[in-house]
């Protein structure tokens, strides 16, 4: 459970750390980065788990994606974990930028080669968690959230919709709402997953809200702009759809005029999203 | 003076745009990147000009830098030129990351064969203004401010001093202050200036202040942790000593306690260095 500091970054007040530790799930040393704001050097402060998209590692949105900014004011914590496992050899692990090393959709592999340490499901809700709060005191492991883009936005839909009460609110970036239904996800499950496409369905947002009971208050930015979404990756309309037709209210999908795919939209709109978990983190 | 726009990115409610030019006094085709705020739909806008440091090109500072979120609110534009020319193809250019390509220092080369392209200063204060304010009418070039990073706050702080009334207002991170006394700088202008010293002083910002006449009104920020401080390049302490021993006031640099010289530092910071040019550009 320890933690390796492999820098501290002086950020918006407070701290960014890039940090590693050797994990189980996973099976290899995984890296990742944590934000303190500066509310952390005297009281305990709530954490935002930010799941990255596809290619990413922890870096590219805590230096691209502005969300210091905000958590700075909100004295949040921003814990980004990577994608994937890292160096695994796993043969073809490396071949493809949207399957393998980088796209690790946030599922627990059961079809080999990948069920040997494609397991970034437990990781993200288990193993690392348990591994900050077990090294930072001043996180308060009972206020989490959890927001993420593009394939970490499904990531944190799915994460949120299977474990209700885990996490205190939800919000995405251009998530990819209906994985079982584009060929991120078909690529992604089927080699994760194998073929039986029930199992798909246990990690697919547009399906588990469709079983959602209760309250839901989930914040969603797509630009019009983006090309994964003209491409039919993203379906964030079958996700509304299904949670219309399930009586289910609350999933708020702002369609943002001109906005691409980047890092540029997580910057301009990082603060909503920011504000929209401290409505729940802060109470 | 034709301008060839390569990509437009929605941005803070604005427009980030990526640009070329081909350019005369740098005898290459030039990058750059101009940030349109919201504001310039309905109205003419002042420029805040960002000259970028060592290495880097109109993109760095327009991703990682934030500068775009203080723009945004206030109505200015952001001009971001690049560091150097490109593809000159003088022998030994590429050789090193501190002198030749991404390292122009905002000066005209006046040694061989570095007089052959290498005139960043024409370009910065004369051609790429001239060819942005012929390209788009939503610019007010009555209301220009100037600011940068390490060698592009160098650049920042000289090319204000040299012209007094071209920019409304100056400001810097982590600048060259002093560079004829400095590793970076001596390298830089003996190979763009030749052996003369005297030539360096008319470009070095703490030789400059000497001859102000006025008021000054200065924002720098430098980090306490920043390695390059504390190398000996930064030596703002003499830009500082030089302003008191001559007279001139307002030259404010605050030492930031462990920020490093990365765009984290900007992105930190650049609410208040986008105010400082608001102070000047919207009255």
């Amino acid at each position: 459970m320890s933690v390796t500091t492999k820098a501290t970054i002086a950020s918006f007040g407070g701290k960014l750390l890039k940090l590693s530790h050797a994990a189980k799930s996973t099976k290899c040393e995984m890296n990742f980065n944590l934000y303190l704001p500066p509310q952390a050097a005297s009281q305990k402060v709530p954490v935002l788990i930010y799941l990255s998209g596809l290619t990413c590692t922890a870096d590219n949105c805590s230096e691209k994606g502005f969300f210091q900014h905000g958590a700075s004011k909100k004295g949040i914590a921003v814990l980004y974990p990577d994608t994937s496992p890292r160096g695994l050899d796993i043969p073809g692990e490396n071949d493809a930028w949207d399957f393998g090393t980088g796209a690790g959709f946030y599922v627990n592999a059961t079809k080999a080669p990948y069920d040997n340490g494609y397991n970034m499901y437990t990781y993200v809700t288990e193993e690392l968690p348990q591994t900050v709060f077990a090294a930072f005191s001043q996180l308060d492991s009972s206020r989490v959230s959890i927001t993420g883009h593009s394939m970490g936005g499904h990531g944190a839909l799915t994460l949120f919709l299977r474990n209700p009460g885990k996490y205190k609110s939800v919000s995405a970036f251009a998530p990819i709402s209906n994985p079982i239904n584009c060929p991120w996800g078909q690529k992604a499950f089927s080699g994760y997953l194998g073929d039986d496409q029930q199992k798909w369905k246990e990690h697919d947002a547009t399906e588990l809200i469709k079983k959602w009971k209760g309250p839901l208050d989930v914040l969603i930015d797509v630009g019009t702009g983006d090309n994964f979404y003209k491409q039919g990756q993203l379906l964030p309309e079958n996700l509304e759809k299904a949670a219309k037709e399930a009586g289910v209210e609350g999933v708020k999908v702002r369609y943002q005029p001109d906005y691409d795919h980047s890092y540029f939209t997580m910057a301009t709109f990082s603060d909503d999203h920011v504000e929209h978990a401290a409505k729940y983190l802060l109470q």
